[in-house]
């Protein structure tokens, strides 16, 4: 996997739209609004919300107010769906005579794919009622989110959040997580062996390890080092604190 | 993607728990139980929230204030991780010092396999400051979401969601757990606390550590403990041997 550095994914980003439909809640527009802009979505539709964006959609948004403050607002599907390629409808029950459906997960890159090609709409209805039969119908596709069989109740923020979720990673490759800058230097096979033999005389000292009957004990040992990955500078502080040990013994 | 129909999918996520740690907003207690409840996740647990649930969680659980009513509430860390063999944080940040980074993805399928082997625990801190450094120390993993680059502000409530719809996916496509070869019991939380305590008493004893100018020597211990994924004999091993070490001393 590899970093996508020359914002190939973030393009397609840009060409998706949420479009979220007689949406209740002014709260739930800014919490939708914040789930996108983590994920670096940035263009939302409001099509007949109950009511308009307030204080509480500013609230909820954080530091994303300013993808509600460009909100388009309308009373019209068919202008806010203009010029998409590609409709996705979000629901959460399978419907009679419609689209194919499809699980976020593959669904998202399907998304992206058509993104590459033109502007894509993600479209999320009511929170009480969902998705109406009138906007099923606009739909070319339909996303499900896998949830627990019994309880199904997404609130629609959380929903936009998987959503938007699966359409970053889809559109950009995670390489490794973020090298961890300040991991020590690894130590070596020769400091990890000269640790051994350090704690196999301290241990033989103090009595816990009979030479005689040494079991496995510092296989045992090896093993636990070997699986730590020890870092060199680990290996200084465990054989000064064995040292300190062996010290008092004296 | 096939879906478990014998239950050892959701078997695995009963045994993983949610910790949420100072948690300043009731809401978000009951919007984090709503996310949990809606991927199959049942055990909230709460460490010092600021406030306790009150109307405003039961308001945002929506149906899961069942998770609500049965979480457990602790001012202790050590109980609520009590039992756990894998302790994961979740982070918006890298960490100096700290456990290995995956991504939530990643993670999440190798909590589902911890979860086989016993008890998970996902820690989540504070909503502005996150996981102190005391609690990273306890993590065995840190867990990150991708996000933005720019704008990283999840919700606490919607890196629940996401955390647990990837635990979710990973615990149900997941087949028969792969073998462990000839791995031991895996070590509890507590019982790595207790060897932690035992070093810093031995080390302290014997002059190494000068607990009035600590340093970090005990966090860079948690995290070599934590990297090693001890088994609980060789934290008997360990111990018996700062045993033998005290009584020389004495």
């Amino acid at each position: 996997m590899s970093v996508d550095m020359n914002g190939g994914g973030t393009a397609a980003l840009a060409r998706i739209r949420v479009v979220l439909s007689r949406t209740s809640h002014p709260g739930n527009i800014g919490a939708a609004a914040r789930a996108m802009k983590t994920m670096g979505l940035s263009r939302l539709v409001l099509v007949s919300p109950k009511r308009l964006p307030d204080e509480q959609t500013v609230a909820m948004a954080a530091g994303a107010d300013d993808l509600v403050a460009s909100a388009t607002i309308s009373d019209d599907m068919t202008s806010a769906l203009a010029g998409c390629v590609r409709v996705v409808g979000v629901t959460a029950r399978r419907r009679e005579l419609s689209a194919p459906f499809a699980w976020a997960r593959e669904a998202a890159v399907d998304c992206i794919a058509a993104a590459r090609e033109g502007e894509v709409a993600l479209l999320f209805g009511n929170e009480t009622s969902g998705l109406g039969n009138d906007e099923i119908a606009l739909c070319q596709q339909l996303l499900m989110i896998p949830t627990d069989e019994v309880y199904r109740s997404l609130n629609l923020a959380a929903a936009v959040q998987i959503v938007a979720y699966e359409l970053r990673l889809a559109a950009i490759e995670q390489g490794a997580p973020p090298a961890i800058a300040e991991a020590g230097e690894a130590a070596t096979h020769e400091d990890v062996e000269r640790l051994a033999e350090h704690l196999e005389r301290a241990a033989t000292a103090s009595g816990f390890l009979d030479p005689a009957q040494p079991k496995r004990l510092m296989q045992r040992m090896r093993r636990m080092f070997a699986r730590a990955r020890l870092e060199r500078e680990e290996v200084n502080i465990l054989r000064g604190m064995l040292s300190s040990f062996e010290k008092k013994v004296d």
